[in-house]
């Protein structure tokens, strides 16, 4: 008899429901979204559907409307009724029998949650301490996959490190962006980040900080930047769906600056909430 | 109120069963392993364990015993009573709220299938065309991770060219593996296949294949091969688990030797059968 065991319960094959044969399980075969809301209303919302579309299309996931997905998302938004939320999606290619072949009726499953977020004012008035960890990632990470096993493994380092985040520095001795955040550097009133490719997210964060970036008057360099020309910076800060900008007061171990968030960064975090209607 | 939605279905976050908060499907935050059994007994049982114990150590999933875990799978093994059974098994890091950083207190989650194996004779007496793919996965192939996206993009691409497998070449022009299966090629009474390193996987099959080899008197090379030494080779073929040895006939369009499996292939399957008691 084909059988199935959840941990210690034993069944037939045919008792085992599709959330437990989800391909987003076996694979990994599926695309996510972290959305958030300030005030009621969600932050950027079309560039985030824009880019889940993109992400979808890139796994060949097909058979799903961005127009439906975006009204889910709403009417779910509309319901949890949460000021600041966050807004967590994916979408899997199905559920089916494991075989890396992926069976050509799959319905793709969609799951989402909204939560409460806990706003952490110190983040930004007293910056948090990064550090670096290799680039294991696959060559694809301007998808945004639930491949994360890497991002999580990075995690866990900073944290042991007593760090916030790990940055990734990839094979050619370059930092590419961190686990969870898009990377920023301000010398001499120049903003530089990482260039858009397949090696990293196309952070919509990233995007509004170099709009404000602009607005304020800073040169833009998108460039990756070493670990030494991060560590000697005048100012570093990360990009984060969920809290815009969080500066970085200290760097593989290396105190930035005098160990407080830099004036530039405190005026595009100013900066930033004039996008925030 | 926090909320989820699953498909269509929206509910209160507190309604959401564990089984939808694994890591598993969040991160890919978990390993596995596929074994077989001929005749009712598992192939390779202790080779496959120890490979899990090393998966799990190196994304630090602690808290489940290695004997604990033979036992759950002989345990459903003689279940299931299957003669020529599938053997599937995963542990992720347990379920929660979705965060990069896992909670301390998570319990690891088991899931395990046992399937009926559907021989196919002709995969070994007419073998199989492979094409291949660029090997987008990230830097530790060595570990059986749940993050297999990248291996099921290169197996849809297989399957478009009406390729059975596809095999993946890295940046540096070499092959490393197929997309779940290990690749060899035989050429001058040598039988060459890809060194062992955090690039791929430690495939079982290919220890047992090395051993085949060596009893018939090939020699060995651990060496990656360019594509162009593969479509110029005097016969090709994979390492499976479920399936052993299956002949390579064709690669990237190219017919290989006479577009049949070949001698020494035909020998290592003899061989190979040895090892099954």
């Amino acid at each position: 008899m084909q059988i199935a065991m959840i941990n210690d319960k034993v069944m037939a094959m045919s008792e085992v429901g599709p959330e437990y044969m989800d391909r987003g399980i076996f694979f990994g075969e599926g695309v996510y979204e972290v959305l958030r809301s300030y005030n009621g209303k969600i932050f950027a919302f079309e560039e985030h559907i824009e880019r889940f579309a993109n992400s979808l299309e890139a796994i060949e996931i097909t058979g799903m409307d961005v127009g439906q997905i975006r009204t889910k998302v709403q009417k779910a938004f509309d319901k949890a009724a949460i000021a600041n939320a966050k807004i967590y999606f994916h979408i899997t290619r199905g559920s089916g029998p494991r075989d890396h072949t992926a069976a050509a009726d799959l319905k793709p499953n969609f799951f989402l949650t909204i939560t409460e977020l806990k706003e952490d004012s110190k983040l930004k008035t007293e910056g948090v301490a990064v550090s670096i960890y290799p680039d294991l990632r696959w060559k694809r990470c301007d998808i945004k996959s639930l491949n994360l096993l890497a991002n999580v493994l990075a995690k866990n380092d900073a944290a042991k490190k007593d760090c916030w985040e790990a940055v990734f520095v990839d094979d050619g001795g370059l930092v590419t962006e961190g686990s969870s955040s898009a990377f920023f550097a301000i010398t001499n009133d120049k903003l530089q980040t990482t260039e858009l490719s397949t090696h990293i997210l196309p952070s919509i964060t990233r995007k509004f900080v170099i709009k404000a970036a602009r607005n304020i008057g800073l040169k833009i360099v998108e460039e990756s930047l070493t670990p030494v020309q991060a560590r000697t910076a005048a100012e570093l800060f990360l990009g984060v769906t969920t809290k815009d900008i969080v500066p970085v007061v200290r760097f593989d171990g290396q105190a930035i600056g005098d160990g407080r968030p830099g004036r530039w960064t405190r005026a595009l975090i100013e900066e930033f909430k004039k996008f925030i209607v």
